[in-house]
């Protein structure tokens, strides 16, 4: 496994591997790696001939009051994380190599970016789709692995990939859980002790919600009170939000009578944690 | 050569060829071809082994008060210039194989896009960064070809091309005259005999420009004087905008002392019609 750089580096990696013809698995992440994209490389790699791993804090996903500089990064330990998952290529650009000082070109998503975390995050999904767009074109891979746990991500970026017509199939992998069941994310370092245990809280109140609609309530306001009573039972958590959307335009669903997803986010102390589940009747 | 409709056919069409290791060259048209499109397939057949020609109407680079309806078609005609200048595939795709319904994604160049033919067209070049985009990723040509009459469209898409890492070189194609001077353009059709004598007024006002400015004159507002003056002298001619702008960012240029696009665009009775030089010092 190689580190690189610069785009130019990755531009020939990928230049010698087609012309063996091997397939190319994408995963992008913002480094500080854990077992959730453990799974994404491993399955990226099952299911390709090479899989390249971009390990890139992406300033243009971050509003000005967010946690751009505190973001953890550890690139010795994330080299380690990719090799053993089976990565053959790492892409770690600086900002600088990424953004030209006037670049001006944007990419948007309408609609599925303005609701649940694009509400309250108005520039999040468009830095996103810019650097996915970077990434897309720099790498050129057949498939793009991306997380469920960041379901508006996933679902926001299908649709890039439809509209501009990359031809890219991009897969969605499973939450990967701590084993008390708190969803793995790269901010769970910021959690005291204390949040640590109260964070649990989350994945508690989307269990209650599951079992709720097991059980056949298909009223979205009340499976919407199970999860936030619950929430609001834990005195370090405070709601974000808690919403219920159709899982393939993310519209807010009032009776539950196709697919939908069940989304959070609570802050707990100052860490702000999302996590989600897809109903599928 | 063969036309088609549908992305699949281009896709098949595309990997099969690099398959042999061939290059594709793209030339993205709205179709009733003139000199300046034969000229751009010429030279991409001269510099690629394969050259692929989309002739597409877009519909999201027309403004709701413009001529999409009324825009020129002849793809039988279209067919014989392509043909005969060396295309190898015409993709000529319906709007429903271009565009969902519930398309929602947007890419956008700001700066670059605000003046000039962007100040009264706000939603043209939105429309343009969109479709080429989508044809860079249907068609992922090595090479693009754009006339240097759209000039602006000629920038922007530039700037496009590197923000967001298409590995392809965009390469801009001097303007073709008819044999009196006027620039070729598909919108030259809508013209009466009287207007298409009036509207010699175009090239004729910017010679006098590039005289000035060959003669030494560096003030920016005096050449946009003599623009103006010349094309008033003409009574079926309306100015829709003289503007001299740095040719790297379009921004205004006020003494000339870098290279500058020299550009006006003008109604012709009510036809707008432009054209542009480059002084590059």
């Amino acid at each position: 496994m190689n580190t690189v750089h610069s785009i130019k580096e990755v531009r020939n990696e990928i230049k010698k591997w087609r012309k063996e013809g091997l397939t190319v698995g994408l995963v992008t992440t913002m480094g500080f790696l854990h077992e959730g994209h453990e799974s994404l490389i491993k399955r990226a790699s099952e299911e390709n001939d090479r899989v390249v791993v971009s390990i890139f804090v992406n300033p243009t996903q971050f509003g000005p009051n967010e946690d751009l500089e505190a973001y953890p990064r550890d690139i010795k330990r994330d080299e380690t994380v990719c090799e053993k998952a089976g990565a053959n290529l790492i892409f770690n650009p600086d900002p600088s190599e990424m953004y030209y000082d006037d670049a001006s070109t944007t990419v948007n998503v309408a609609g599925l970016t303005e609701g649940l975390c694009g509400a309250k995050r108005p520039v999040h999904f468009g830095g996103v789709c810019l650097v996915v767009s970077k990434f897309f074109n720099i790498v050129t891979p057949d498939r793009a692995y991306f997380g469920e746990k960041d379901a508006q991500q996933l679902a926001v970026i299908k649709r890039m990939v439809r509209d501009l017509n990359f031809d890219i199939e991009i897969v969605g992998c499973p939450i990967v859980r701590e084993s008390d069941g708190l969803a793995r994310s790269s901010r769970n370092i910021y959690l005291s002790n204390e949040e640590r245990k109260a964070a649990l809280i989350l994945n508690k109140s989307l269990n209650l919600a599951k079992q709720s609609l097991n059980e056949g309530e298909r009223d979205a306001n009340k499976v919407k009170d199970i999860i936030i009573e619950k929430l609001n039972s834990e005195s370090l958590a405070k709601v974000d939000y808690v919403e219920i959307v159709d899982s393939s335009n993310l519209k807010p669903a009032f009776n539950i009578n196709k697919p939908v997803l069940v989304a959070i986010a609570v802050y707990i102390g100052k860490t702000r944690l999302i996590d989600n589940f897809t109903f599928k009747m």
